[in-house]
């Protein structure tokens, strides 16, 4: 039968993070814990791709700062995005001579390259580097219209946040680890609605973590939180209702970052918030910030993705969801 | 400093394979040696995009087959493609209910699976799948022009593989095994033609097969065989030229998957092969077979990546290139 769960035997500890994001996300409630913000969105570059890589650059270049490292001391970088072909990460990360390992896990890309790094420093790999980003402007373009047709959103869509997150892992260090993993089934319920992306994830969210609770024996409370990447408040009100169904009551410990990077009565963000970048860049800032001061001790990071292309849905198929979990302690 | 090669110290047994092609792919020279083929390229599906996914569907089916094992032994699926947010790979190993990679390694992609599959089985995995494809007409649609243009190619280009490889996996088995791997760093010689994909991709293998030559003290000769993905005729001397430069005569023991797939003389393909699906339908018949034969019983495989978009290069971007490595033995 299946190993479901990878239990890390060699410590993988978080020992750097970094964020970059544009305007609104600065203009949020969390604003001020990001490390790097750009109000024109652009960071310097003349295209929103570039912009994009951009910001993985930079948020790399602070973590490795951070963490006092430099480019030879990583084995293995770990990326990922939204864009076509991964662009962001393969010419945002080009300058950094590290073996470049090219992800594709839409918005699960975060939680998918903590999970994959610490499999490969337990099979060998001393220190990995994470990296996942995504910009609302160039996700507009690629996924739904260019913003200069001015298109209305609907209701249920969510904000694409313009944000990268860089962590570095190490078999050295003192914390948080990154105790086990999960990998993701992918699931497809039959959505096809590409403005509701947080209905298309939760199927995969409550999967992950129903094979999880069912794999542990453990349940909701056993952790300080649950937090899921991108579902908003759609797909975080259907994570609710749908694990009550199945017996696990999670109100009291379940967020999802997609409900706070912007203020939903100041910012006009419907939904709330999705793409590659907001749960890196959430992770990589207050909730790795509040694993460090032990305001939280044991937490699941689930990393939720829409697993779709445009292309796929003018043919007329679903948008399958997929969602990676990785167990976060502050001690072991 | 770097741990450049990752050693494995559990063996990594490549208990299975599977080869799905097109039409042109199950015309040449090594057109016996795939599982299975369709000469109208669609594989009963209504777009190449389902194709392309069908075909990696049925890859992975008879890779499961073949190793008589089912879904439920297996670990970690690790795929990837070349299509937008690689939905080849999402869409077609949907049905399977395995925990899911997403890679995207342009055409590394088969290299790139068997090495990460390879460090999650010393990190605790059994058994992993590892499936690539890529299809002529889907790649011609999205990178350059659809097929109904009748766009005239360039003499170097090379012609994207209609074909699905799947590999299975495990900790236990009795080879080929990998042994080892080694990421590849990605490089960027300022190549910028989208139809010289082999020179963009030739400066990747070189950098990775000197890094690796000179990590374990090896040369050339050391190995039955040393085979790159898919760098073409192209490619395929420049690297010849370029490593005599640095020291390494490779001419006795080394081929590219691309320069054989496609008969030069009778099949008007130009460059020779490349795509995904090239190296990826090579390793998983002929090399693999060849290797458990013990007509080879040491070799380097190398699968190559040229890490563009079509929207990067309208931006007048160079193209990158990356190379991963994994070393085969018949036995340990």
């Amino acid at each position: 039968m299946r190993k479901e769960i990878i239990r890390f035997k060699r410590p993988v500890s978080m020992i750097s993070a970094a964020s970059v994001v544009g305007k609104r996300e600065h203009e949020g409630p969390f604003g001020d814990v990001f490390d790097e913000f750009d109000t024109t969105d652009s960071f310097d570059k003349d295209s929103w791709e570039k912009s994009e890589a951009e910001m993985q650059k930079r948020a790399l270049t602070i973590a490795l700062n951070k963490a006092d490292m430099k480019e030879e001391n990583i084995d293995g970088l770990f990326a990922g995005d939204l864009i076509n072909q991964c662009t962001s990460s393969a010419y945002g990360l080009l300058d950094f001579d590290i073996p470049y390992f090219g992800l594709y896990g839409a918005c699960s890309t975060a939680a998918l390259s903590l999970f994959l790094a610490s499999l490969a420093i337990n099979a060998g790999m001393e220190s990995c580097a994470c990296v996942t980003s995504s910009h609302f402007c160039s996700a507009e373009r690629q996924f739904r219209f260019p913003l200069e047709y001015g298109s209305q959103r609907t209701p249920t869509s969510q904000h694409t946040v313009t944000g990268a997150g860089a962590f570095i892992l190490s078999s050295e260090g003192d914390g948080p680890y990154i105790v086990d993993g999960m990998g993701g089934i992918s699931t497809d319920m039959g959505i096809k609605d590409a403005n509701n992306m947080g209905a298309a994830m939760a199927p995969a969210a409550i999967s992950t973590l129903t094979r999880y609770f069912e794999a542990t024996g453990t349940k909701p409370q056993d952790y300080d939180k649950i937090i899921t990447g991108d579902l908003g408040f759609e797909g975080h009100g259907i994570v609710i209702d749908l694990m009550l169904d199945k017996g696990y009551d999670m109100r009291d410990v379940y967020t999802d970052c997609g409900l706070f990077i912007y203020d939903r009565e100041k910012q006009d963000m419907h939904a709330g918030a999705s793409g590659c970048g907001c749960s890196a860049v959430m992770m990589a800032s207050h909730f790795l910030e509040e694993m460090k001061k032990g305001i939280l001790k044991n937490i699941l990071f689930i990393g939720t993705g829409a697993l779709l292309s445009p292309m796929a849905v003018q043919q007329g198929q679903n948008i399958p969801g997929i969602a990676h979990l990785v167990h976060i302690k502050s001690q072991i």
